[in-house]
């Protein structure tokens, strides 16, 4: 993968701690009534350069609002995140506020950094404030517990429901010099309703400046964790950190951007797909594509209509090659599809072309999306050069289900 | 019901035949492989003022281009409508132009009017043409059944899977006269999947200009038939015709506005929440109503966010009062909401206010919420006036079952 030119770039197995100078640690304080692991640290050698993306939720969670305002505070650096899960710590007033505020002094104090140089996620139920004593304890273990290779402990302890953790990581070579990226996510698998938090965190053993680093993240999080739909909802503490430590000795500047955003993409679109197949109830993943939009924004608010529509959710969980509820969704989304032009593939199937279906290649259709993995892409017909990609997963009576029983 | 100043409104049993002067009929022709009524004919003894609000949806099918030329070539007038269940006509190209042109050349031939003085609708799977012989022969039979008391049975016949037929009619007393207002509808009950479109049918025995009908027809539609999701999905075909004949000698003018509008409100708003009851798989009306906005549109956009939430919909359909799904659906609606001072409401029963829960009342709401008929409301907290109000069902199991069923 390595170019000649002395660039290249690869995933390799690993999580937050594969880049160099970062230890972390996942451990079970009793947030969890079940005993799970619930608080994870993730601590840099020396402060890195920090950036994040949060929820657009007005209904902001108090750790939301506290690292927003630390991250202000220390001027894009940060040397902690703090994470819980088994409370999400929102619409809890002041209380939430004060506790959010108390988790990061606590951090600060055991791995003795300033207190605004570290951030802080929560994920679980609303609503419901953080038992501190407990919190207060699981600090302190994590702290103690927190290794170089201890990425896999903290990528477990910031799950809810979800069916499986999420971890990646890529090595990058740029004028002969290699670094590393790590990621680790946690989607949105329900048993306990009202736990739907999408969080991310990225590491990076390059040195990247703060502006830098919070324009590339955003620019990859605009194509991979926005660019995914479980159900359409948007969480009140969805949040992406990324850290870069410079631990590799390897510097990137702004000649580096597009290598800085591919590089953050390697990690991050692994991590937002995983989190689309560990989706609740989900059984397979679709990957939707539109193209011949007038523009990449229309192509981008027909793919998000399609990812969310429950009609096309359920016949993809039925197997049905059920092209006229593709044609529909595209033409409520958006004015400028052209039917006469329109077309729908379904996997490799061509199912309709300038306004006539193929209804004889439904079979061959059916027996595709018996897969796991369902391609489907629709061409708006407009003959631009407009697309965007978006994944999503089915519609389940199992989904129906995890969502439905009342919480007791 | 009926005020001392001679003006008064009251809701009566009956259909689309109770208003005078008008004639319905409902047949089996044989679109439909299960034998069932899938031809209408409604006809106004004299050509009548008519109005229509059709699909938003760019994907149109044939006969939507067809009734929209019509009623403008007849200058917003109309003597029949002719409609057919089992088969869409949409995404059918020329032929399918063909056909709804055939279908109004055969309906005008029928009850000696012209061709453009006929409105035509068709709802079922998208994507077939319709079998013209058939057709042809059951508009015959419609005409030879027709009569002033068969609005039942053309209310059964534009059924696909509908639960039930949705029938309404009201009696409108203007300066001491009265004169009557009926209608059909049909909503989204699938078992067939592809089969999702809401028709709605009005007629009136008052004279009215068709230009102030229409304006008329589209306020009442706005806040009733655009008022509804089963699921979010907007259709090919869907469309409401209200047809105004003045047999009964009561003729309104622009004066009688706000009286008009709200006649038809009173047939077309329990039509438009028949159709939700019988939403695929719905187990549960909600009326959710939003206030406290800055503007009416933005409680709308809230309104509809809630209405459309598969969060919400399962949470109710489980009984379950989350209002932190509701506080988290507002969030990412409108960049308005004044968490602060936001209030949630589940039936009688206020659950959140003033940024803090009451989750001691969650039993009382949960047992609330074991009924069929639920009431939500959500106040945005911005001291603003604006409102609005949709009626959505719950999500359940059986509509994945129903909408994941291949076609076969």
């Amino acid at each position: 993968m390595i170019a000649t030119d002395g660039h290249g770039t690869q995933t390799i197995a690993g999580g937050v701690t594969t880049p160099a100078g970062f230890r972390a640690a996942g451990v079970a304080c009793g947030i969890k009534a079940n005993g799970k692991p619930d608080l994870s640290l993730l601590v840099s050698d020396g402060e890195a350069s920090a950036a994040a993306v949060f929820t657009t939720n007005v209904a902001q969670a108090a750790p939301i609002l506290v690292s927003r305002e630390h991250l202000q505070q220390a001027h894009g650096r940060a040397t902690a995140v703090v994470v819980n899960s088994g409370c999400a710590n929102a619409c809890t007033g002041a209380d939430g506020m004060r506790d959010a505020h108390e988790m990061t002094r606590l951090a600060a104090q055991a791995v003795r950094c300033d207190d605004a140089s570290v951030l802080v996620a929560s994920t679980g139920v609303i609503g419901v404030k953080l038992p501190m004593a407990k919190v207060a304890a699981g600090i302190q273990s994590a702290a103690a517990a927190m290794s170089h290779d201890g990425g896999a402990h903290a990528a477990r302890a910031i799950m809810t429901t979800d069916p499986f953790p999420k971890e990646a990581a890529a090595e990058v070579t740029v004028r002969g010099k290699t670094f590393k990226v790590g990621g680790m996510a946690k989607g949105s698998g329900m048993i306990e309703p009202m736990m739907a938090t999408m969080l991310g965190f990225v590491t990076m053993d390059a040195g990247v400046e703060p502006a830098l680093l919070q324009r590339a993240l955003k620019a990859a999080a605009d194509e991979t964790f926005n660019a995914i739909s479980v159900d359409g909802e948007c969480s009140t503490n969805d949040c992406v950190f990324a850290l870069a430590n410079g631990a590799s000795g390897v510097q990137l500047g702004e000649e580096d951007y597009p290598l800085l955003v591919s590089a953050l993409k390697l990690v991050c679109e692994p991590l937002a797909i995983d989190i689309v197949r560990g989706g609740e109830g989900a059984t397979k993943l679709m990957t939707i594509r539109v193209i011949g939009a007038k523009t990449d924004e229309d192509a981008k608010t027909t793919a998000r209509a399609i990812a969310n529509s429950p009609l096309v959710k359920t016949a993809v969980h039925g197997g049905d090659p059920n092209w006229g509820r593709l044609v529909a969704v595209a033409g409520r989304a958006t004015r400028t599809l052209v039917l006469d032009r329109a077309k729908v593939r379904v996997g490799p199937v061509e199912l309709f072309a300038n306004g006539a279906p193929y209804d004889e290649r439904a079979p061959e259709a059916a027996a595709y999306l018996q897969g796991k993995d369902i391609a489907i892409e629709v061409d708006l017909g407009t003959g631009g050069s407009g697309q965007a990609r978006m994944w999503s997963c089915d519609l389940t009576a199992e989904y129906v289900r995890i969502n439905a029983e009342y919480r007791t």
